[in-house]
């Protein structure tokens, strides 16, 4: 399969729990750094309550404007775990018990032990695609562009394995970092001047505070290398002529 | 002044590197914590990359729709601090330099410090009101009922002192969190029965891994403490036929 250059994803985080400041969410972090490295671009992220309409509504928004759509949360046996059933009305398709999955859980779990809040845990919009959970039995799945994908971050870094399968990668983006011993306002200018020079890498600053020091992290990221180093040989020489240290970091 | 029941809020993160997973954003959690202490609630957050149109139609639509709209980042003195400009075009006011914040970044640096890169941080929409900066000098600024404020986090947590002024919050958001040893299948049908019969108390269920052992967080959020109190006494009952420990967490 030829791979296109421009592959871009939108990241829904679904749950309540992020809002109210409760949990902090680490998953944005996870998937987007993994999706990064097969060449997918996260274009936005979105955190919603877990409220049917308000996931309908934005999941029908992100699932039109992006290649893929990754979510996150809302697919356990409680009460608020409603991601299943909502995304099952997003497309318009039944929510229903799906065979597979019944049985994986069914196999999963001891005799007896299969209760009816677990079962809660099949239920998914018809033919759906199952993606696999090697941590806790429970799969996720996907419909179309729309891969759904719990809210424990261990299990959800469990089953990227099984979802690289499924996804259609691009150019990988590349970065290099260049940390120095500076502040922003030092080197602003001369940055700005590479970066007119680099339409085609995207340049971030990024101040940091560390060891009681504080530094400034510059990113080049390009799916180009040469682009890449380009830009960075730019950088290095306006360094060293204002006798900028460079740190590890 | 009397308090408003419902305030809500969106929290729009903007920067590319929390897009390509290198920065681990915190500062919805610390937002969104802070809000809720003073009756805010975060009805959603996005997360967009760097640029211009996307700023400026993310955050037309966002304040819109909320009472309050926070952003985080771009607004230092880097070519790709790009959120003061975006927002002057997204009100359709001047980009202009605003005197006061120009008074105090003069006395903040030393003389001869106060050079052109540092000068951008002066640059905000014309009229903005400022939001003070203990950390480093370089205020945030507000326009009618958008909130910028810078991205990185521990300067960011010491502009809510400030911020705190600006603000009209409701009634605080209350919540109640029980710990328990057990998994949520064992317990979904009990609480969403619980859940039926309070249906003002938001009833979350999430489970933990801590210290190699399994456990579920119920969180009831409200904000009338004798409908929490009702509701806990409800759960506490189940929890004691079905013989679950409760456990510190």
């Amino acid at each position: 399969m030829i791979k296109k250059t421009k592959i871009n994803a939108a990241i829904l985080i679904i749950g309540n729990e992020i809002l109210s400041g409760r949990t902090q969410d680490t998953n944005t972090s996870t998937l987007a750094k993994w999706l990064n490295s097969i060449g997918v671009i996260v274009n936005e992220v979105r955190v919603i309550p877990d409220i049917e309409k308000i996931i309908i509504d934005t999941l029908n928004i992100l699932r039109k404007n992006n290649d893929y759509v990754f979510t996150t949360g809302g697919i356990g046996p409680t009460h608020d775990d409603i991601t299943a059933e909502s995304v099952s009305k997003a497309f318009g398709l039944k929510y229903e018990i799906h065979e597979e999955a019944f049985k994986i859980l069914e196999s999963y779990y001891n005799p007896g032990e299969f209760n009816e809040g677990r079962q809660k845990m099949v239920w998914m919009p018809e033919n759906a695609d199952l993606i696999l959970n090697p941590t806790s039995g429970a799969p996720g799945f996907s419909v179309k562009n729309v891969f759904c994908l719990p809210g424990v971050p261990s299990i959800l870094k469990s089953m990227l394995g099984d979802l690289k399968n499924k996804i259609i990668g691009g150019e990988p983006i590349l970065s290099h970092t260049i940390s120095l011993r500076t502040v922003e306002s030092e080197i602003a200018n001369s940055l700005t001047k590479v970066q007119d020079q680099n339409k085609d890498v995207e340049i971030g600053s990024y101040p940091f505070f560390h060891a009681g020091k504080l530094g400034v992290s510059i990113v080049l990221r390009s799916e180009n290398q040469s682009k890449i180093d380009n830009c960075n040989l730019q950088i290095l020489e306006f360094i060293k002529e204002k006798k900028i240290e460079i740190v590890d970091r």
